[in-house]
This record gives C-alpha cells, sequence and structure tokens, in this order.
C-alpha cells in the first residue's frame, strides 16, 4: 500500500497531448511528469484563463489554444472535457491528427461520446475511448493530483476490431499511472456507472435541493445538524454543475432505468414504514452492510470512522 | 476552533447514570471521564456482552445488569437505548429515580421519546430529552470516542414547564462536553432531523440495496467502481440497523413528510433527463454548491478532497 508503480516497463510516450486541464487533465499531466511517461506533454484548453492557469502551474511543456495544434505529431491523444463537447473537440482535432495515433478521452459515459467522437475521426487513429473512475468534488487546473488514480480503476472500451498493440499500449498508460484497468463494452460500461455514481451523484444533488426548499426548517438549521447523514451528501452535489449537467443528458437511458428501480425500492421502503414494517427495514440495513465491507476489502474504502470527522482533531 | 472545553465553572456530576453502553453511551463515558465531568460513572446495559466489555474498557465506576440499580442516587441519568427501547428503560429506572434527579436521553427522535418515556417518569424528576448529532458508522462500546461531541451540536427539547436550573445543569453538562447546545422543541426537532439525516439514511440504505438487486450488473462491480460516488453511500448504510430500523419506525410521519417531497423533486429532475432540460439541471447543480460551502464555514465539514481518499495516501 505504498502507491508505487512498476513503470520500468513502460516506454515513454513521446509527445502525450492533453485536450481540457480540468481535474482530470491537470491530473493525468502531475502524474505521467511524476513517473516519466511523456517526453513531451501538450496542452490544450479552449479556455485562455485556464490554459495560463495551467502553464502557471506547469503543468505540461507546451501549450495551445487550439487543440488542433496540440495533437500534432502527438502519439498519445487524451480528451479531458465534459462529455457534451466531445463532438466539437474530435472535430476539431481530426485535421491535425497524426497517422497511428491513439485517441483517448476520460468521459463517464462512453456510448455517446463513441457516438459524438466516432464519426469526425480518420481511420488511420486508433480511437479507444477510456474512464478513470476516480475524483474529488473540486475542478479546474489547480484541482490535479499526481496519485489520483493510484488503486483507482480505469475502465477502457475498446472496439470490437481494435488493434492490440494500440491497446496494450493505452493500458500501460493508465498502468503505469497506477491505475488497475478493466474492459468492457461502452453499453455495459454505462449501466454499471448509472448506479456506481450516477444515479448516486444525482440523489445528492437532490436531497440538497430538497432541504434548500423546506419552509419549515432554516437553511442555518440544514447546514448546523448537517452532521447527522446530510453532510456527505453535500459533498458530492458540490461537483462540477457542468460535467454533471453533460453526463445525465449524455447517459439518459441508463440513468432513468436505475432511477425507476431506485424509486420503486423507495415507495417501498416508505410503505414499509407507514404500515411499521420493521423487519423489512431491518432486513435491507443488514444487507447494506455487506456491500460496505466488500468495498473496504477491495481496497476502495478506508475504515477509519469518517462520520466523526472533526470530532477526534 | 482548537477543541478546548471550557470545564473549570461545571461542577462535577456526583453520580452520572449510562443507560445503554453503545457507540453513545460509552463517548459521553469516556468524554465525561476525560473532563473530569463526574465522580462517579455508573453503567448499565441489557446485554451481558456489552456490559462485561464496557468494563473491561474501563468505561465506567460500576457496572450493573439493571438500569433501576445504575440510576439509584444519581443526578444526572442519560438513556442511551435505541429510540424503541426508550419505554421499556422508563418504566425499568422509574423505581430508581432520585427526586430532583435529571432524565435525559440521546435518541435521534424526540416526539416517540417523550411519548414512550414521560406517562412512565415521577413528577419528582426533571425530564429534559436531548439528541447529540454526532456519531460514527461504527457501533457498540468499542466504537466510543471522548471527543466525539465536541464542536458537534446537541439539541435539548425541554418541555414548556422546565426547571430552569436543570435545563442549565444538563446544557453545562454537554457544554463541558465540548458540544454546541441549541433548544427547540421536540416537533421542530423530529422535522428538522428528517431532512438532515433520517432521509439520507433511508436513501443511502435504499440506493445499497437497488445496486445489490441489479441482475446486469454484479456486485463485484458495484464494488470495484464505487469510487465514482456510490462508496460515500455505503459508509451511511453501514450504520447500526436497530437504531435506524427504530428511528424510522418512531418518526413516521416526519419521514414520510420529507421523503414525499424528495421523491417529488426527483420525478421532476429525472423528467428534465428524459426531456434533455440541462439548465434545470445546470441551475440545480449549482445552487447545492453554495450550502456546501455553508457547511464548511460552519466548521462542520473538513474541505479536504475526501473523493480521491486512498489516491493521495
Amino acid at each position: 500500500m505504498n502507491g508505487t508503480v512498476e513503470t520500468k516497463d513502460f516506454q515513454p510516450i513521446e509527445r502525450l497531448a492533453i485536450i481540457g486541464i480540468g481535474l482530470i487533465g491537470a491530473s493525468i499531466a502531475l502524474g505521467a511528469r511524476k513517473r516519466g511517461l511523456a517526453r513531451h506533454i501538450a496542452i490544450a484548453d479552449r479556455s485562455p484563463t485556464n490554459l495560463a492557469r495551467a502553464e502557471e502551474l506547469g503543468l505540461g511543456d507546451s501549450y495551445h489554444a487550439g487543440a488542433d495544434a496540440a495533437v500534432k505529431d502527438a502519439d498519445l491523444v487524451i480528451c479531458c472535457v465534459p462529455v457534451g463537447a466531445s463532438g466539437d473537440v474530435a472535430r476539431e482535432i481530426a485535421r491535425g491528427l497524426m497517422p497511428g495515433a491513439i485517441v483517448s478521452d476520460v468521459g463517464s459515459v462512453k456510448g455517446s461520446v463513441v457516438a459524438q467522437m466516432a464519426p469526425h475521426l480518420p481511420k488511420s487513429v486508433h480511437f479507444i475511448p477510456g474512464h478513470p473512475v476516480a475524483g474529488t468534488e473540486f475542478s479546474g487546473p489547480d484541482a490535479g493530483l499526481p496519485d489520483l488514480f493510484v488503486k483507482r480503476w480505469c475502465i477502457l472500451t475498446p472496439p470490437d476490431d481494435v488493434d492490440e498493440s494500440a491497446k496494450e499500449r493505452l493500458i500501460g498508460f493508465w498502468t503505469a499511472l497506477g491505475a488497475m484497468v478493466e474492459c468492457m463494452s461502452a453499453e455495459h460500461h454505462d449501466l454499471v456507472l448509472a448506479i456506481t455514481s450516477h444515479v448516486p451523484h444525482l440523489i445528492a444533488y437532490n436531497i440538497v435541493g430538497t432541504a434548500d426548499d423546506l419552509e419549515a426548517v432554516t437553511e442555518s438549521e440544514v447546514m448546523k445538524f448537517s452532521a447527522g447523514g446530510f453532510r456527505d451528501f453535500t459533498r458530492i452535489a458540490a461537483s462540477d454543475p457542468t460535467m454533471w449537467r453533460d453526463v445525465f443528458l449524455n447517459n439518459r437511458e441508463a440513468v432513468i432505468e436505475v432511477l425507476g428501480r431506485f424509486t420503486e425500492d423507495l415507495i417501498a421502503l416508505q410503505r414499509a414504514i407507514r404500515w411499521g414494517e420493521g423487519d423489512k427495514l431491518f432486513d435491507l440495513f443488514t444487507r447494506t452492510r455487506a456491500i460496505r465491507r466488500g468495498i473496504i476489502d477491495l481496497g476502495q474504502e478506508t475504515e477509519a470512522p469518517d462520520f466523526g470527522r472533526g470530532g477526534e482533531r
């Protein structure tokens, strides 16, 4: 558990292009630099503020307002933009891409990204969508962390006819960043993420909104007594609004499918409360503990009693 | 914000009786001992295992299988049992209570506790219900933390005709434990906690159950990719099943009222996703950030990017 990464076997990328330098783009840049995974890191961002800040922070070796200039001669291009901007980026980089380049992304939705990007990309590049399942509730270039991906999963959704050596190269890059890699179809990815990420975020946003609207309880009371559980929802509901809007608009079907099940289950629980069916509640509350245990055992969570945070310090 | 507590002005309790030695009872015992707030701590628990463990941990000065023996000569009695057991405890301690004693509790629901306990308590004692809004996802005597209440709120719901000196005494005790105290009606408490604690817990339990039931996504996938947001829900959904069953059964009306609003809001969000109304989503996701900011400013949360936990270590 000491965070060491075996990078010996990884032959550095000659030129890595990162399109979009927010939390994830900056973390890839910092992680690649720290581990010597790329000889040159080219950074592009359509926001002059973000680009200037990336340069101040020294995240890359060259900085470009146009994504087409950044991807020139790049052997690995990673698009790190909100999912809704994927199509525009693909159109913009298409003319600059080198034959044989690997093009990937980090979007939280994969089906929509493929639909948006694939039509614009030349047949001479290897398009392998990706999604590192890692992040914090912060955003922007300052939010980058070089070890953000260590011990986290990165999902790749290669097409059926993927070039195996390109796939291995991309797996090698993420592994060298510290991640564990799993491949699956874009469709399955979108369903898995709907339950593990998208719907939990929507629910968190929703309850914070419901609380804010309650006339009988003041905002000050909500904040003061938030240690009872609400606090954890506000952390999730503080994530980047643009990114999340795009996630929901672009993973509509899977999100609505999982939300339907969630609401059905919740209404059954509400009915159990109304009718005093304590056994049904107790059974669910016991079953959920086992899943928590499994996540800790997998190293995806720490065991410290975090509810009491602040109290012990 | 350095956690120092002014205990100089607090005249120690002669005999403090703690009925039920779980997470909260043990934390009161440890906190009172650390700060010299009680000359004698008498502990009762109907579970022989918990009582023996409390004695091994040296949490008190005397240990009693019967609550009636523990409360004998006690000037402050705090019942720390699941809400559903409050009536039984009141019946059991009634015969042992000293005239003038203060009787309080720590239940997450107040209206039901008053209804269960008040009829059994003699008129000669001061019954002032309480609820420290603090906890962790762990339970049992081993889970106690002496500083659990530091900088956390403790809500008291004194009756209209409360004896002012008894109220001040109880406020002084909680303040000496490090807590901030606020008084309100039992009814208002139950509504405030429904939104800040009870419904968030129910939602967390519910989504963990929904995930577990999804046929198309394996349990292993749910656990592996939980860093995307789901993980935080499992932490909440690992709390004590008995305690939470009792909370929902005993705060039925407020929970169902808040749940109704939550579901209504969620269905409106689902509709916005279905119809591609990105602005509605963006507006909510922006508004919720401000509440998070307020909670951090109030010192009820830390600012560290906790989503990335494990990654930085």
